[in-house]
């Protein structure tokens, strides 16, 4: 078991980053070191020695010494900057950054073909929770159904809270930026952007289609108002943020982020607090549940490090479901069973955009239709008449729980209506 | 990508071998075929074409063609005899026989090395879960702190009948052997054999501690009788049949396998009838917990099939934990919290064995016991009193539960009262 050294440059010292130094301090049974930080304010308390630090992105990637680089900054375009002139310097690459990597991972596709490098990025989607490694390794050959999950620790930090303190959504995102779970500016998180993102990581690992952002429907929790809480707790539902991607019908793959109500019989109704969980629905071994840490230091330092640990026996990511080339494609042209709430005077035309209708309300100021529409209206709706309304998808599709289509392979029922 | 064509001597053609038949041939993309299936019973009728099969292990073990063997028999002895031979001789093997790798690991390890040949089988534990691939590639250098979970899909499946149809014990049992999910010898099952077999697998990819069946407490569920399930049903619990191993203050692992009590807010108490649930606990990642189908043909040929997809790549399992040498030893000198339901009139004596007691109750037969006590008294216990007395772990870990220790390195806390 012959294991490379590891002499690593890393950019930010942010708490992850923190948590990266100190976790590899405690694992020294792994052959790697960080050689230089490096970070950008200058006069910015570090708790450690000044040495280790440098504002000089060359010296780390002029550095020959350096043969990994390790990116744990916020900012996706300076990533982006630094990840592509480290892969180009022959650096093997660890990367956090959702974002970067799913806005250029094309780009990041060619480059780790064209210079031979790896990029590995388990922390950028759901931290501790090792998703890309098992899609990629283990449901290589299992026929992969459904890959939907609670991917956002923020948004399932605040939804926990709106149900268990019944605080109202503003005072529980309040809290959780105060807690320093949410950004002063959440919308990447609230919004589902950061959802997305790490569903579009999953698409490419899971079914080998590659997106960019603007393919994909996200909608956040921004909206989710009193009614709809009310409307969740009175049946004992939660509302969960959920990423999914799904084979249709005519096999394709549909994906979109939307709030979901979730019954005590949904896996997923038990993942609260910051953590994720992901649930993966294949041909022969049906359901698999991952749950863990979605957010905070040490989980995330964890995921980076065992991509360390991976290059250091020169891991990397095959793609093998984009090599295999099955051809799936991207499809948004399916129904869903929502809950729209609206304004009370725009009920009637609302209506019109939906297929079916199974039950609305109205009181004085607003009201909800619950029914099947097509994610196309719906998008329209989002579009049109934006704060006015909130979606929850309804948690329709019985074949996912615990317990079901015992033993039969799951190539029926993933239906139109989800 | 460079895949080895793969040519399969299969042994065994009961559910999981027709099950593994029919997903190679549903999964073209995995070069791989089963040249020959070497079978026991000749007067069997079977549902493919007699040309696939024969009667002589030799025309698997001896034919050159042949570079993978796939063991799926019962019978454990005539298993290590089969895969000895094909180690001998060269071939690659993946095998989803416990007991067998249970009973000969070291022998197994031993062979592996001297014959450079990968033997795979993370279908023996928790059939589709990949939780060896995840201890063996994920957690390698995140330091575990335990891994406990319900990984028998037969007990299971009867606790789960047992408390949502208000069966007895022995009902639900009959039901699961009409149901075909129990043997009708079940013991290794109900005896809790078959969980300590997995527990040893683990063991030895999570902490590198290599030992014999003897070595390892298991207590199964044969002996759960009315009070305790009243007792259970009154507090809102449930019994699961849980193999668990942790590290103690000293350093050491204490490993066992003991039905125990779990609250809803437990994790496992949401896996219910065949699936299987492993929690790890580890100082980084903190909590992650993987569900899936513990038994079923196409769960379990599933698993099998990743293996062998694995070898197409050339994988083996590189044993880190054994290789890193960190020196755990097995430590059976822990205190457990337990119910003992005992006769009336053995109540004095049995006491004399608890450090502690908190709680008893006595009616005109029986009664019960909760309270500290070693898990060599408990032993002795079992031994000397065994039909008498029915033994439930108490679920008083409160570290292991969803949203607790947040962020906060897991050092502490495996208490010496589990």
């Amino acid at each position: 078991m012959e294991r490379k050294n590891l002499n690593i440059g890393l950019f930010g010292f942010g708490c992850v980053g923190y948590g990266l130094y100190e976790v590899l301090h405690k694992t020294p049974s792994l052959n790697a070191q960080i050689s230089k930080i490096c970070v950008k304010n200058k006069g910015k308390q570090r708790p450690i020695s000044a040495d280790n630090f440098t504002f000089d992105k060359d010296d780390i990637l002029l550095n020959e010494d350096i043969n990994v680089v390790v990116e744990l900054i916020d900012d996706a375009d300076a990533a982006f900057e630094i990840v592509t002139a480290a892969i180009k310097s022959g650096k093997a690459v660890v990367s956090a950054n959702k974002k970067m990597i799913a806005e250029h991972f094309e780009e990041l596709l060619l480059l780790q073909q064209q210079y031979g490098v790896p990029l590995l990025y388990e922390a950028a989607c759901c931290a501790s929770i090792p998703i890309i490694r098992n899609l990629e390794e283990y449901y290589d050959n299992d026929l992969l159904e459904s890959v939907e999950g609670i991917v956002n620790g923020s948004t399932n930090y605040i939804l926990t809270k709106t149900f268990a303190e019944n605080l109202s959504y503003a005072n529980a995102l309040q809290q959780a930026q105060e807690k320093g779970y949410a950004e002063s500016n959440p919308i990447l998180d609230t919004g589902g952007f950061d959802a997305k993102y790490k569903l579009q990581i999953l698409l490419a690992h899971a079914f080998g289609i590659k997106t960019i952002p603007a393919d994909i429907f996200n909608y956040g929790i921004d909206n989710i108002g009193e009614l709809e809480l009310k409307y969740a707790k009175e049946k004992g539902l939660k509302i969960k943020l959920v990423a999914q991607a799904f084979k249709t019908a005519d096999n394709k793959v549909a994906a979109f982020v939307l709030p979901k109500f979730v019954s005590n019989t949904n896996k997923l109704y038990q993942v609260d607090d910051v953590f994720n969980g992901v649930i993966t629905k294949t041909c022969f071994a049906d359901t698999q549940f991952f749950v863990g840490k979605g957010a905070g230091a040490y989980p995330t330092a964890s995921a980076v490090i065992s991509d360390i640990s991976a290059l250091s026996y020169d891991y990397k990511y095959e793609y093998k479901k984009l090599q295999q080339q099955q051809g799936l494609e991207l499809d948004n042209n399916v129904l869903l069973n929502v809950f729209l709430r609206h304004k009370k005077e725009e009920a009637l035309v609302l209506t019109t955009y939906f297929d079916s209708i199974e039950e609305s309300y109205l009181n004085n100021e607003q009201g909800y239709i619950s029914g099947v529409i097509s994610l196309k209206n719906l998008q329209k709706i989002t579009n049109t008449y934006g704060a006015n309304t909130s979606v929850i998808l309804h948690d329709a599709v019985l074949n996912y729980e615990l317990g079901e289509n015992e033993n039969a392979p799951a190539f029926t029922n993933t239906a139109a209506v989800y």
